[in-house]
């Protein structure tokens, strides 16, 4: 078994061995080896470049004293760049796995969906995350930018973790026990490193000190810009980085000023990489420039097979690996591509079905003919009627034949709509298959698109993820496409790890037999029944159940993690079962994407099913497998051992050192602010007895959980553990659940909060948020929302609209109270604006309801309280059913549209003579007095719908303009107050009937 | 050939392979690896610790911008570190390079003294550097302290420099081209860092940002230590020290600053260090303790012979190569002890002879007698008179007779003095050979001493380098020697790259056989001869001759950097021989030591001889060694250029740039300050005509050379690149050669300036050195000496004494003339204790040359102008040689011993009453009138000596001490003014005669 340095070392042969440089670690702090310059720098350009080197990676956040099992300050990275790609990295990445001695047959390595960011470097790629048995060994990266710019070609970065990678081989549960070398652990080497380490960058570090170097160390940064020297300007933006993270790791950086300085830095990174490039490009690139692949040239096309016969086609577009959404959107992509293009030509086929895997969308057609039949094609000249003048052609005539390449003699003559003109015919052979699907694939590959593509050493292609083959037969003759690098074969490839990976096809009904005899089940739905199925014979085997349909989005993505699904049982030790369920799951689910299992009274079972990939050794696999989810559970039961051994007060207090925004203060003085803008609410709606005490109590407490190990950790647990941590501590369930109650709903169509103390916190969290940082930062426009406030927005109205107490708060009241806590001046137009801004979020999400735009329209008076609003909308989608509101609503409609907008609400009673207008005065005035101050629509349409009749009497029976003035005005002004009367029920106007 | 990085990786797998760790570099900037935390903290303390690692090391100084060709701002080391040090270091070093491809028995590798220390570490150590073929490749150090703590046990440090290894077996002349990876040259990898990362060392970073940093580090160190972390307190330590290298490659740093750098940097390492090893101690050493070796058991003793006959005694000291003066004091030492201890015992032996190589010391005593002979032992007792009281034998006798084991009635009776006492009388017998010699031996070895003494892994002895065998035979028996963890026996070590480099030795006569088989040459004074006919008749080849007496002190000092001397005759391009010979020659013998070779018209030849060591494949080592020549003629000849184009107010104005020291400014402004003061001199002298003029100009261009690369490398050529460079310039020979002397002397007994202009501005620049110091660090007192004042102090006496025309120029006067020119301040205290301070220096000087004590005292009334100090002296010598003088002093001293202290120097002449009185009278008076102002001691004692009759007479014929008041005070005023008549001349009362 290799020691961690003879792992390196293996690492560095293997590398070197495939044409990488190997280097040294940068000499100065970074938290990765990608910013190393032999990553940062050489992946920009056209220069080629190939580097292995180990990187001691530093994380002062990942500091835990040495005391968390799997988490270290310096993990050590081995970092590998191909630039270009070099078109097999994977096959390459998987042969250092072998180099290490890990059987990458049995076991079940996959490379699942991550793609990378590193905003302050302004760069980006698209990749996976490898899996060793469910462990994420390694970060592998198709750059696509840095430093803001396009990396052309662009580079394979392959990250490997390599305390994670040992531990696995080692089989040690702690990092401190990995054996380092022959005779010494990790932890007799590094452990007081570690331990010391962490002290500085959670305790000890200096702020202010580390504030003066960040500051010191951009501006010599900035200089050496302007000096254009890249290379030590990149060191002092790696010193910022560093000097930043030391901040951030001491809770000293907001989330303002974290912006700000990822802005900076990112500014800094992008000047570096234009001046490194211009440098590479004075020096006229030392190393040269990358050749870029050639065009392929296509198959050599097969002679028409003398039968004529339909025959199937198969097409096979081989890719790495999808992401599950990307390979679903692919599916439908290409078969809509293959089934327009071919519908485009007069080819005959049959069905077109595609099927997708990680690694292969799968076209099949049907019955495609040999070739097109013969056609005529006729292109229509100018009408006969005027060709001729003086019975010679027109110049027209002429230059319609010149353009068909026909003398004019050869012109003939169709009728087209009942006028004859000149045409030309032309008899056109069909062409044969193989032309025509050449060029129907071909296109169809090159317009593949998804939501997030890259590019890699193809030269004109973008996708998802590399394209790297294709295979298309049409019957046992390969079609010949060709599509920028690739052309097509007969060849396929299979596992990876298979004896034999590439795989000939022999005939296209062949394609679907040879696969399936190497494992890979094509269709994805079977694969999700065996997902379904396994999971369930497996469960039982332990008397559990899989709740499949509460899985079915975690199963539809499995589905497409793997070719060929090897469902297996693990297990993990029943004492996590004392963990939160939702700790429970939210790792399984979300960090593992394993199917919990649960026994008949639904409580959880300590078994999993995890879904490999392909013939594994299972019980290799297997125990993998339930090593990382123990890591993973140590983890968190540290955490939550850790926490619940911590005093509430402590928790609490820790909340002083967490900064919200450097203008708003700490998350102490936030949760205080929420309390307090609590206890106004409640007020408002008179919230009282059981209900306000545990509201004051839970006020005290909010936010009290982001002070946990275990919410810093896994922040979407954020109330999910003050639940636990308070009802620990002996506070009432309903002051817990409460607490809890205030962190929801975390995204929309999350639940909201089912108590209304819990409510009346989640409103104020939210008011507090949105009103701060509209008076700091401004309300969010176009696509930067870094705080997001829209999703707070959407969550206000989500918990105002849930709780019919809330009919009785007015959301412009609750801003202006939450803005009289704010540490900063909020002017009455930002906190206008805010309002508007919440009006306009509400509208949008009505429509997003599917409510007609005109009702929408109609309620926005209400918009002030929103759960008013749905009851106004609900009464008004029942009025409308009813003739008689309609006739209301037309009635009052009518009145507006005669009476000119200026004329107000106002009449001399005493002025009207006729009878119609009399009764209408006296109506009005009867429903008037019966009307309360502020009617709702149903009542007011009970009471005001006896003004329809006289309405419609005074229309039939008096002329409104009459000559006499004071006549005019009185009836005008008497129309008016019939418009006006539901002023404040409905935006009239805007109801459509 | 291997690739740079295939030569780092088989280095890491070579170490690996002997248990060392292979760790990661430092990932802060580090002048060297032996910063690293993994050398610096690991070899504190007794835990084991055996590791491997990479080191880029940064040296900001070491900056050229890429262009210099054996030169980099970051270069790599490789570090290794063996504690405790495994007795066979260097053994397994050389294994090494064997594992790099290296034949070390054909090759030259040789350890040549090179003692380490890192003040600002606290730290140091003894050892070598490597060579191969004259090629300084590795550092070696056995580490004795570190953060001001002894070691304990000892470490042995190994540094690789590997560009030059490499470029040496790769056979490249430029660091650029060495190969670093198959198709790819360090150039195209580094060269663009390496330019970039020299702009911002040299000219870009800004110091007051670097400053800024500086201090930050320091206190965040500082902070740490107070928080007991010294682990980040290393880094911070570090980073400081990384921050003060920036700033000192910008000339930033003052010589004080420097000092007080320093000085808190070791505080804080000193610190560092101390927390370290506590912590270890708390941790109860994580690492286990090395365990100490035992002390060895001696051989077996053999039978006495039974031929009873004296047989010749030889005892080898094997050693790691001594340092070439410590071998010869060892000579001495180890002949001495052998001597005395055998002479302390009643061995028969012959003659001591003691001889050296590096390697060893090797004692043999001709004729040493196979036992001591019998011998009756004697023991004093009481006196026989008070023996007995009443027959009685006294206590005292009965204690005595106890203490001696015998019974009183066995106790005889001997006379001493007269004195009869009682005795014991034991006859011993003599011991044998092996048993006093070996007794002898261990003592020997056991006492050897070096002026600097280490330890190694030895528990007990400590000696300049490791004793690693002992070699002891009487005839043919093993002397049983053990002396702490050496046991002595038969075998002797020969070079470390025989066939068999260890070979045993059957009887002592043979040893000398043995050796001389193996090649080593024991005695130095045939390795010398073969040295010198070797170099004579290699530099005849070529028509040379070399200066054999001239070298005499080269040729000592590489007789003892051999075993086996194999003198080489190498060649250099002639084209280097345009560069200034004591630039070839400065290169040659001290950083080569290879002996120069010279035509018959004594300039030199483009040849040199070398002595490699032992039987090496000489044409190899040549090449090896002329390319080592070829790369430092190679930077000689860059820098040359570079500074011969550079024109020479560039020159001058990067004086600005050197900071002399913080409160004195830079070194423009000293230049400015010493051609000021040279003309102040120059009139002082009434200097004129062209001296004048050449004084003037050069006066301007003093210290120019200190602003050219030369001399900023290879310092001990200021002055003597002045002149070339002044000439090549255009500037009158005079003026250059005035530059050029300003500089001199260098050190004492150095050669003073020849023309007086450089004489005035060597003065001047001493004057202002020694003045400016004065008053800003005060004068040197103890060993501490920094600035070297006592060095100027001398320099500026010799040059004073050198030139006659500065008998009209006062030390004082000259001194204040400095001091006006000083930034600060220059108290007049300061001032006269400068002036006393150089009259010390002076008065030591001088009774170090020979002069006695009282005429030296009688002549420092001329302290202040040492050149007629010097002539009085000379006229002394010869006057006390002349009874005439001697009768004046007499004269005069008789004068003095008459009158009291307090009577002045008058009289009332008319009261002189008898003839001889009056005669002396008025012979004084006409002396008097004929002494010049201030008569040199020739004109005085020559006018003067008309006085010693009179005042002889005086002396026979007056009663001084007359009763009549006014008589008697005519008479001693009279003697008095005889006894100040030659008060200026000399201070007579110090004169003995």
């Amino acid at each position: 078994m290799l020691t961690m340095q003879q792992a390196l070392a293996r690492l560095a042969e293997y590398w070197a061995g495939h044409g990488c440089l190997t280097v040294q670690p940068m000499n100065t702090e970074v938290g990765a080896g990608t910013l190393n310059p032999a990553t940062f720098l050489r992946i920009l350009g056209p220069e080629p470049w190939r580097v292995a080197y180990v990187e001691p990676s530093v994380r002062p956040d990942d500091s835990r004293y040495g005391d968390n099992p799997n988490r270290v300050q310096c993990h050590t990275q081995f970092q590998v760049i191909l630039k270009p790609e070099p078109t097999n990295p994977q096959e390459l990445y998987l042969g250092s796995l072998a180099a290490l001695g890990i059987d990458v047959a049995a076991h079940d390595v996959r490379f699942v969906e991550d793609n990378w960011a590193n905003p302050g470097m302004g760069a980006w790629g698209l990749g996976w995350e490898v899996w060793l048995d469910g462990l994420e060994i390694t970060q592998f990266t198709y750059f696509q930018q840095a430093g803001g710019l396009n990396l052309d070609p662009p580079s394979v970065e392959i990250t490997y973790g390599v305390e994670r990678i040992i531990m696995a081989l080692q089989g040690v549960t702690h990092f401190k026990e990995i054996r380092y070398a022959e005779g010494v652990t990790y932890g007799e080497v590094f452990g007081q490193a570690e331990y010391e380490m962490s002290r500085y960058y959670l305790d000890d570090a200096d702020v202010d000190t580390n504030r003066a170097l960040l500051e010191a160390y951009a501006a010599e940064a900035q200089r050496l810009i302007d000096a254009e020297l890249p290379v030590p300007a990149q060191t002092y933006v790696l010193k910022c980085s560093h000097a930043f993270n030391v901040l951030d790791a001491r809770g000293a950086v907001s989330t303002a000023e974290r912006a700000a300085e990822f802005a900076r830095m990112r500014r800094l990174a992008g000047e570096v990489a234009r001046l490194w490039v211009a440098r590479r490009a004075a020096l006229s690139h030392p190393l040269g420039i990358a050749t870029p692949p050639a065009p392929a040239r296509p198959a050599a096309q097969s002679p028409v097979p003398a039968d004529d016969a339909a025959r199937t086609l198969v097409f096979e577009v081989g890719t790495e690996e999808m992401p599950p959404a990307e390979a679903r959107a692919a599916t439908a992509q290409l078969r809509r591509e293959v089934a327009d293009r071919l519908g485009a030509t007069r080819l005959a086929h049959g069905a077109v079905t595609v099927q997708a895997t990680p690694r292969r969308l799968v076209a099949v057609v049907a019955e495609v003919g040999a070739r097109e039949p013969d056609h005529t094609r006729t292109v229509k000249g100018p009408k006969v009627a005027a060709a001729y003048r003086d019975g010679l052609p027109t110049p027209a005539v002429q230059g319609f034949a010149r353009s068909q390449g026909v003398e004019v003699a050869d012109l003939a003559e169709i009728e087209i709509g009942g006028v004859v003109h000149l045409a030309v015919r032309r008899e056109e052979a069909g062409r044969p298959a193989a032309e025509v699907l050449a060029e129907v694939l071909g296109g169809a590959v090159a317009a593949l698109r998804s939501a997030k593509n890259m590019r890699w050493s193809d030269p004109e292609l973008s996708f998802t993820r590399p394209i790297r083959w294709l295979l298309a037969l049409w019957g046992a003759d390969v079609v010949p496409v060709a599509v920028s690098g690739l052309a097509a074969g007969r060849t396929t490839r299979v596992h990876r790890t298979a004896a034999a990976p590439v795989v000939e096809v022999a005939v296209a009904d062949g394609y679907a037999g040879t696969v399936a005899a190497a494992g890979i089940v094509v269709d994805p739905q079977e694969r999700a029944d065996a997902i379904r199925a396994g999971a369930a014979a497996l469960a039982a085997q332990v008397g559990g159940v899989v709740d499949l349909a509460g899985e079915a989005g975690l199963i539809a993505q499995v589905t497409y993690l793997v070719e060929q699904p090897t469902p297996l049982l693990g297990a993990f030790d029943p004492g996590y079962l004392e963990l939160p369920e939702a700790v429970l799951t939210t790792v399984m689910r979300k960090h593992q994407r394993y199917l919990p299992v649960r026994g008949a009274d639904g409580r959880l079972l300590p078994h999993f099913v995890a879904v490999a990939n392909g013939a594994v050794d299972v019980d290799q696999v297997r125990a993998g497998n339930e090593a990382v989810l123990r890591a993973r559970y140590e983890d968190a039961a540290f955490f939550y051992r850790a926490d619940r051994r911590t005093p509430l007060d402590e928790l609490r207090g820790r909340l002083a050192r967490l900064t919200f925004t450097d203008k708003l203060g700490s998350m102490a003085d936030r949760a205080a602010r929420i309390g307090g803008l609590a206890a106004t609410l409640a007020d408002a709606i008179a919230l009282g007895g059981a209900e306000r005490a545990t509201l004051d109590r839970a006020a005290a407490l909010v936010k009290v959980d982001f002070g946990a190990q275990m919410v810093m950790e896994l922040t979407s647990l954020a109330g999910v553990m003050a639940a636990d941590y308070l009802r620990h501590a002996g506070e009432p369930a309903a002051v817990a659940d409460a607490v809890s109650e205030a962190e929801q709903p975390r995204a929309a169509g999350d639940a909201v909060p089912a108590s209304l103390p819990g409510a009346v916190l989640s409103l104020a969290d939210r008011l507090d948020l949105v009103v701060g940082l509209a008076a700091t930062i401004g309300l969010p426009t176009g696509s930067s929302d870094p705080f997001a406030v829209r999703r707070a927005a959407l969550g206000l109205l989500a918990v105002h609209r849930s709780q019919p107490a809330f009919a009785a708060l007015s959301l412009r009241e609750a801003l202006a109270a939450a803005a009289a806590r704010q540490p900063v001046p909020v002017p009455a137009e930002v906190l206008a604006a805010t309002a508007e801004f919440l009006t306009a979020r509400f509208a949008q999400l009505l429509g997003e309801e599917g409510q007609p735009v005109d009702r929408v329209r109609a309620v926005l008076p209400h918009a002030d309280r929103p759960v008013r609003t749905d009851r106004v909308l609900a009464q008004l989608a029942a009025a409308v059913e009813s003739d008689q509101f309609r006739a209301l609503a037309e009635a009052i409609q009518r009145c507006r549209r005669i009476v000119p907008d200026d004329v107000a609400a106002g009449y001399d009673a005493a002025a009207l003579v006729e009878p119609a207008e009399r009764t209408l005065h006296e109506t009005l005035s009867a429903v008037r007095a019966e009307l309360p101050a502020h009617p709702e629509l149903d009542e007011f349409a009970k009471v005001a719908g006896r003004l329809v009749a006289p309405v419609r009497a005074f229309f039939d029976e008096v002329f409104v303009m009459a000559e006499e003035p004071a006549l005019r005005a009185a009836r005008l002004g008497l129309l008016a107050a019939v418009r006006d009367l539901g002023a404040g029920v409905l935006d009239w106007p805007h109801l459509r009937l």
